[in-house]
């Protein structure tokens, strides 16, 4: 990995200032060369003329080097930071591969500050993540994972592990006899406390994919309920919020509501922009799917109209998910004579049929910060939670054979639990998975 | 203008990395707010947390100081290099707007090196342009305008005026008689080479604003010669390196092309993307719209259908236009039996019906690089070009009262003169203009 390679580190587009990012050994020569000075001093901002390989001036820029160790890459870098706006960017970018880089591909700076030792695994993947962070909770939580949160917690349970592995290996090694019964069950008490942990930090990671992805909330009711108006409601409220976010594209921006800190997604928006008149074909298995596709629920039920078969359904639904999912049960169109009686409902919220959506959005921000307030360790990707699992599932496999006195086996199966925790940070051997993993970063990262 | 002003310098999106920009008294003050760090050296990238209003980690940022006045606005300037995306850079923008600065208008960063005599304004618009630059071609313009080179011919020309009006306003001052007749033609020689010059620099900055923003092209011909068929060919060639220029928009980026480093637009194309079979309403009404709203025609004709009236038609304003346009004339269709028969008509090219389109693109892309030949100075804006206008007017003016000695009025136009070519660099008082135009530019500048 000892060629130079360079990309532009800034987002596309109209802005004031990009940056073109150059690692490797001929960055500094790569810089004097496009720029006819030589006086770079490590960590200096220096302001020159930048050429093209015709000579010709194409910006005046600010070029910082960092001398290596002491980059991003723990190689050499350069950074040019010139004039905005797309042309200037790729013209210095042009420049700079024809005097001796090579285009990065995604993620490339990100995985020689790995090979390098400057980032592990867990800090590369919260640096990933908080660039394509959609909440600023979420960024708070990839903040602290980039500086290492996630690696403490990681290599204190795996150093945990290794100590226990240490007394049975020291008994395999050196003792014919068994291992005395209170040294057994000193040990399956660590390791369910381990467990427990681990399963802890799991769920909550979870339990907290909203923070991460957004929250995803699904808008249940029978036709003519409401559904349409509520999200219409929703969408008004926070579009100028919204359309600030770049990076959301444009066929889903609309199903995007910023709320307090939160993002949330309407789940199954397609259903709720029926027109009102059509019948719904499947109404109640369409509100099944939203409800365990969604993490909160917003159940509507129209006061104007008396209660029908539809309406039970759906309160039979509540009844069934009121555990395992955040329901809010809403009494909407109070401004109309009221119809509804059903005993067996509580309604959290009475909204009226006008746009009157902010006790609902009072609600549903409460919820989201509720979720939030946990000081859970939170594993941020799926490789991380199947690590855990993995390492879970490898700690009760190895309790039968302690208690068996099959010393081999137990030990076996820590030492995967081991390779499972480790591979969070640093994996073994896997070039494949490292290519994948760095390959899903963007370009210039 | 003491207040501290803060904004997002780089473009919205996906990226690796981000900048926010803070620039007044309190930057310094600030930096060390949000970082609890307070050894900024001048110049010097300095790795540090940053933090939030409640003392929360949000990210760990490179932050640059530059100590007034070596600065881009002459105040004291902080840059936050942080992670990319959206919310980390809106995290830190908000950190810094709670520290004390407030956001900071379209362009202000720009006024503000303007009215500290950091730039002057055809500085101030190479720069604003070049974020917005079309090609390469276009950027290396600006690059040498944003060091000073429209600045430095408009102060030469400036200069020579004064000079003329120093003689003239002796005389007035000091003489009762009449200027001598010899130094009254001197005068006049030089005035007219002045406006010779100004002429030159006019029509050549007309004539290239295909540079700025993209060439217009015309393709115009019968119905059923081929116009769409050769529209799309084009498209082919450069989608794929269109859509890699960001900021064009969706509606208008099918209509642009890039060959070479130039860009070009397809004028009327609503009228070419017309089904081939609809009769045209008004061909030929429409040909010629085409013509005067671009900068080089394209000409089709079907060499498999014999010559009809609307060809013949065309062929008139080909002979009409092609003194004051760019027109390629082209035999289409020509792998099938000629039939088309028309002396007055010199092809330039001849293609087939399938997608050889590579002749017309040489012939293009060579137009366009002559376009681009011309080392004349080039005036980039509509308030640069009126300006220049205003000065020749004046200067033409100026000649009678010249030639009758009332030296008073000769003396006003003169003195008119100079303030229009100030005004181009430095203008005397008009805090609108100003306004408009900085208000023109993007966030972060």
């Amino acid at each position: 990995m000892s060629d130079t390679i360079t990309a532009i580190a800034t987002a596309n587009g109209i802005g004031s200032i990009s940056i073109i990012r150059i690692s490797g050994d001929k960055a500094l020569e790569i810089a004097k060369n496009i720029t006819k000075k030589d006086n770079f001093k490590t960590r200096y901002a220096t302001l020159t003329n930048v050429y093209n390989s015709q000579d010709e001036l194409i910006d005046e820029s600010i070029v910082l080097y960092f001398q290596a160790p002491f980059s991003f890459t723990a190689e050499d870098v350069i950074e040019v930071q010139c004039h905005g706006g797309f042309i200037v960017a790729q013209s210095i970018l042009k420049s700079v591969l024809s005097a001796g880089a090579r285009l990065a591909t995604a993620g490339e700076f990100s995985k020689r500050a790995f090979f390098n030792g400057r980032i592990d695994l867990s800090e590369a993947e919260a640096i990933a993540q908080l660039i394509e962070a959609k909440s600023e909770d979420a960024a708070k939580v990839l903040a602290q994972q980039m500086k290492g949160s996630l690696k403490g917690f990681i290599e204190s349970v795996r150093d945990e592990i290794i100590h226990i592995l240490a007394y049975s290996e020291v008994s395999i090694d050196y003792a014919e006899e068994d291992l005395p019964e209170d040294l057994v069950l000193q040990i399956k008490e660590k390791l369910e406390e381990l467990h427990t942990l681990l399963n802890k930090t799991l769920k909550a990671s979870k339990s907290r994919e909203g923070l991460m992805q957004g929250f995803r909330v699904a808008i249940i009711g029978k036709p003519n309920v409401g559904k349409s108006s509520l999200l219409n409601a929703l969408l008004n409220y926070s579009r100028a919020i919204v359309s600030e976010i770049a990076g959301t594209t444009r066929d889903t921006i609309e199903e995007q509501v910023k709320i307090g800190t939160h993002l949330i997604k309407i789940v199954d928006t397609a259903g709720i922009r029926e027109a009102d008149d059509e019948i719904e074909r499947i109404g109640i298995e369409r509100s099944l799917e939203a409800i365990e596709s969604s993490e909160i629920v917003v159940a509507l039920f129209d006061s104007s109209r008396v209660v029908n078969d539809e309406d039970i359904e759906i309160a039979r639904l509540i009844e069934k998910y009121k555990e395992s999912k955040n329901i809010i049960v809403v009494k909407n169109k109070i401004d109309l004579e009221e119809k509804f009686m059903l005993d067996s409902l509580d309604f959290d919220i009475s909204l009226n049929s006008k746009d009157d959506v902010s006790k609902l959005i009072d609600r549903l921000e409460e919820i989201m910060n509720e979720s939030n307030n946990s000081d859970e360790m939170m594993l941020i990707s799926e490789r991380q939670i199947s690590a855990v699992e993995a390492t879970m599932s490898n700690i009760k496999e190895a309790f039968f054979p302690l208690e068996d006195q099959e010393l081999e086996i137990f030990s076996f199966h820590l030492n995967e639990a081991v390779k499972e925790m480790s591979s969070i940070t640093r994996p073994f051997e896997n070039d494949e998975m490292l290519d994948k993993m760095f390959g899903s970063f963007c370009l210039g990262k």
